[in-house]
């Protein structure tokens, strides 16, 4: 670090994103993308907003706001589009947190939590999981805490029922409870529904898994019009163009295709279950993954003797080194024909360790 | 506001964008905009991009980083592209600057440092600018806080010789200075030379003005490469894929294309010559303008009037109402047929008023 860098953020690690290697190609199952190629709609949307770059993205983010709403039978501003849901779910920490309203979040899930927290010095607990990986409901009824969960979690892809989630909406009236649902469209029921009935829940979702707009950058909340209007106010506070106009305009082609992002979530349920079922004939135990990757381990080989394998045979997983986890992968699902290699190239590890 | 939102903002007054509209064909001499479309080359390389969208951008923007560095004449790692410079110039508030390492930036500016420096928690002061809108420059030397300036200054346009630059550099050792050179391309000499000389210098600059790709949101840091890797820090921590992939690739596009910039950057300073020339002889004052705008008020008409009767004959400018400045209207410089069209109508407007 250089000898400017703030005492403040001199402790700060920062989070670490999957591989994206440029070596080999890889069947690449590490960063939970989407198999399949955008929308044609948003290709297309996205070569017109190209050639009009010289003008400056709308801020409003008008058109896109529109089609979400319409999409979430929720009003314009009822939304807020981001760059990439990482950035909502840092101005969520950045509106609502403070050192009087600390945040909460289980032990295990997206990495990135801690993180957010720590860049904004905001106090924090992290709420072990149960030994199977669940949540226990009851460790977040009343706590008084501003909220985080991923619904579906990560990495372990365990999906809370929605009547869990609205008890700890429910139950902590005075805090903001922000339900990630980046791993929503692969099995779970969504809470947008809830933020009618509570001012105190933000649901943020993602286009970079369901809608294969990883590349994008694209991300969004839906809350109360009052938890939109701070939102905007930090987002105003920093970077009021956070969303460029090719993806902006792209966001829209892809929800005029809904169809299209549908059909991708079944195919990839689809494959989740084949692997399910062939990895577990293979020894493999696994949680109960309602996203769009499995999270498994095997009894004979380490977490990392089976990436690190994986690897020399042309497949990317993830691997995370926290205690609780380092016997487990996360393994992304792709298409068919990768998860048949994934159980062909398992099988032959297995075999010759 | 919700009642959720944190003590510690609620004071905080966001920035305001210029307008957008989307009611009337204005001829929109409001934000800075390049009149001239983005390089073909990067609208190629931003369509071929939107075909890859279901993958991640690459987090370290290689390509993009050593296209930069190659024009620069730096290295890789001296270099930071961010989703517009606003993300840059909020990284570097948030790096370097704390209770202890105040800001100080002139006190007509870039509105949007008070805002960085507020929901930052900086201290900051305003230095005032001489009655004729140029900065003291020893008002900077050895002042020991952490400065930021526009060079060219906006909306005055005026612009500081490096020597001068350089001066305030070498007197503030302890302390970080940020040259914002949003304006740069249109006719005011760089300090990204002087990055090699001073670890202490950070200089940004943006694709959004002379590049044509406002609508793209993207900017950049130049600086030696322990304050490139703090605000790497800073961005790991906030937003790792914060450029998106059809962003980063119309960049590279535009930067192997820079025949097509350095062009439209003469026909800018050459309409602005006319527009210059032309509104003195109808009895406007401006200031010595370095910028893709100019910076005018007449002695008759309020700056308020002139632009309610621009907006009304269908041009947009943009007006300020802070005190020093509100006599003034910023007014971009487009195509020389645009320059025609203002000249007219501000003739127009004056023999009608």
């Amino acid at each position: 670090m250089s000898r400017f860098f703030s005492e403040k953020h001199k402790s700060l690690v920062p989070y670490v994103p999957g591989e994206q290697p440029k070596d080999t190609q890889y069947i690449k199952l590490n960063t939970n993308e989407s198999p399949y190629p955008p929308s044609p709609k948003a290709i297309e949307e996205a070569e017109k907003a190209a050639k009009r770059l010289m003008l400056y993205s709308d801020p409003e983010c008008t058109p896109l706001h529109e089609a979400l709403a319409k999409l979430l039978g929720a009003e314009k501003d009822e939304v807020l589009a981001t760059n990439g849901s990482d950035e909502i779910l840092n101005f969520a920490f950045m509106a609502f947190c403070d050192e009087n309203h600390p945040a909460a979040f289980p032990d295990i899930t997206y990495g990135f939590y801690p993180v957010f927290a720590e860049i904004n010095h905001i106090p924090y607990t992290e709420i072990p999981l149960r030994d199977d990986f669940t949540i226990n409901v009851d460790d977040y009824v009343g706590i008084g805490k501003n909220i985080f969960i991923a619904n579906p979690n990560a990495p372990t892809g365990i999906a809370l029922p929605l009547s869990d989630i609205e008890r700890i909406v429910a139950s902590n009236p005075d805090n903001v409870v922000v339900i990630d649902e980046a791993y929503v469209d692969f099995g779970t029921e969504s809470a947008v529904g809830l933020t009618k009935k509570y001012d105190n829940l933000l649901v943020t979702q993602t286009f970079s898994k369901s809608r294969s707009m990883a590349g994008a950058r694209l991300g969004f909340g839906v809350g109360c019009k009052e938890l939109i209007r701070d939102l905007n106010t930090i987002k105003y506070s920093t970077n009021p163009y956070n969303v460029n106009s090719m993806t902006m305009a792209s966001g829209v082609g892809c929800l005029n295709d809904e169809d299209y992002t549908k059909a991708n979530c079944q195919s990839i349920i689809k494959a989740r279950e084949y692997a399910v079922t062939e990895l577990k004939k293979l020894g493999f135990e696994m949680t109960d993954s309602k996203a769009n990757f499995i999270f498994a381990r095997h009894g004979r080989l380490s977490g990392e003797d089976i990436y690190t394998l994986l690897r020399k045979k042309g497949i990317l997983v993830r691997h995370f080194t926290k205690d609780k986890i380092s016997e487990y992968n996360r393994i992304t699902i792709g298409t068919m024909e990768q998860m048949e290699t994934l159980v062909k190239t398992l099988a032959e590890i297995l075999e010759e360790n």
